[in-house]
């Protein structure tokens, strides 16, 4: 997320500057062109117009602890992360004025690849970006959010942290768990070579697409499923009791029927 | 199925005749040339070398009885159902001998799309087609079954009906189920315009994939969860199993990563 938002902000004249614990990592990012220049040092974020928490959502809240003392008055904070209640809540605490102002923002962009050589310029491009303002965001701080967000070609939405974390818990973390689930209930199966065999050649196109965002970095996955834990439950309950409803043989015909019409209708306006 | 069939088929210069209850289905298959002649009448299997049945799974037996006294001893009848223990042992039944023979096939191709429009004649290229003997089937007619499939560009694979069922149930049959179930539980939180504006807005890549197979025909689901209702069964106990352990916490890394790298393996090998 952190190298193509470098190299998307690059492209339209930003300087930026990568801060982070890895000097490898950020060299590499370095040599890929996505950072002007690169520290280990906190006190690098002086003067930064605006600094973008691009780290695994449990480290979003520390890394605002750790640059808060070296952020000026104007400077807007925000981040990428995937759960937004419990981030914007310690936004509120940490930045309780607009000097510095921070915005909670979830780019819905990327994929299953992680690292900096995964990254590109036209990441951002038309993907939704949610802004999930808190009780003390200003409506100035908001529309900085949203011009910057905008700048790298990202379409903004604004919904209340808590709207944000139970519609994300159904459409992104459930799907993720469901893909983790089916591996794991085909690697039990498969114990022999024989069986790796057979899978490799039963596995299918169905299993293939709802298996694609399996595996992802178990840490990344616990810390979000923990951090956004209530609305996660919720939407798996609603999952269970339609499974449960399927694997009776209750096939509600009219309400697959409007399923699908709600798929068609994003697939179309997902289209350029 | 049938009309990929018929064009791959035909492109090797076999001669085609589709037997159907749907005149216009039928004639629609003909103009876009998946068939030589066509016709609503069973007494036109007369004579047929080999009879494909590309029908429901619930359809398949049904099909073989009304075709069976139009065909004469050395007929060749398979199918492409994706359940096979229920309909090899009706073929084990209906065909006795090897005078007509008939051999399970499950051609592990196609796509959430249906209908004669959708017919492509690369559908089998390069697709696994599980061939499911019983144990009244003679290696003679296998080698048979085996040779038809290939000739249409398939790469055949010998399972029984019932290690075939399982791991179907697992890599096909419960994705499905699973897809289906996301998109009811999205369905069911999605009531108002603003509801259907966000979900349009908030379902990426992870919530795309996963519910691409989503919505098919549920008719024909359940029919095929019907037949192979054991199988199902242990598949999504097994999966609830997993499902359990992740939102209990209990994240098995070495589990994860030893089904990633089946994940890998597959993908490696379905490259052309």
């Amino acid at each position: 997320m952190g190298g193509s938002l470098g190299l998307a902000l690059r492209r339209r004249g930003w300087r930026v500057t990568g801060i982070g614990r890895n000097p490898a990592r950020l060299a590499r990012a370095k040599t890929l062109r996505a950072l002007d220049e690169t520290s280990t040092d906190p006190a690098a974020a002086n003067g930064a117009d605006v600094v973008a928490l691009c780290v695994p959502v449990d480290q979003i809240v520390p890394w605002a602890k750790v640059l808060k003392p070296h952020l000026g008055p104007r400077a807007l904070i925000t981040d990428v992360g995937s759960v937004k209640g419990a981030i914007v809540r310690e936004f509120d605490r940490i930045f309780p004025g607009d000097a510095p102002a921070a915005v909670g923002a979830h780019p819905m962009a990327g994929s299953e690849k992680t690292g900096v050589d995964a990254a590109r310029a036209d990441l951002y491009q038309d993907a939704t970006c949610v802004l999930t303002p808190g009780p003390r965001t200003s409506p100035g701080a908001l529309r900085r959010a949203e011009a910057f967000w905008r700048s790298v070609g990202a379409r903004t939405l604004t919904l209340t942290p808590d709207v944000h974390d139970r519609w994300v818990a159904l459409v992104s973390h459930l799907p993720h768990l469901a893909a983790d689930a089916l591996v794991l209930a085909a690697g039990a199966r498969t114990r022999t070579d024989r069986d790796r065999d057979i899978l490799a050649r039963v596995a299918a196109g169905s299993f293939r697409d709802a298996t694609r965002v399996a595996g992802a970095d178990p840490a990344l996955w616990r810390a979000i499923f923990t951090m956004n834990d209530r609305a996660v439950r919720d939407a798996l309950a609603d999952f269970r009791r339609a499974l449960d409803g399927l694997a009776a043989g209750r096939w509600p015909r009219g309400r697959l029927r409007r399923a699908q019409t709600l798929k068609i209708e994003f697939d179309e306006r997902k289209k350029p």
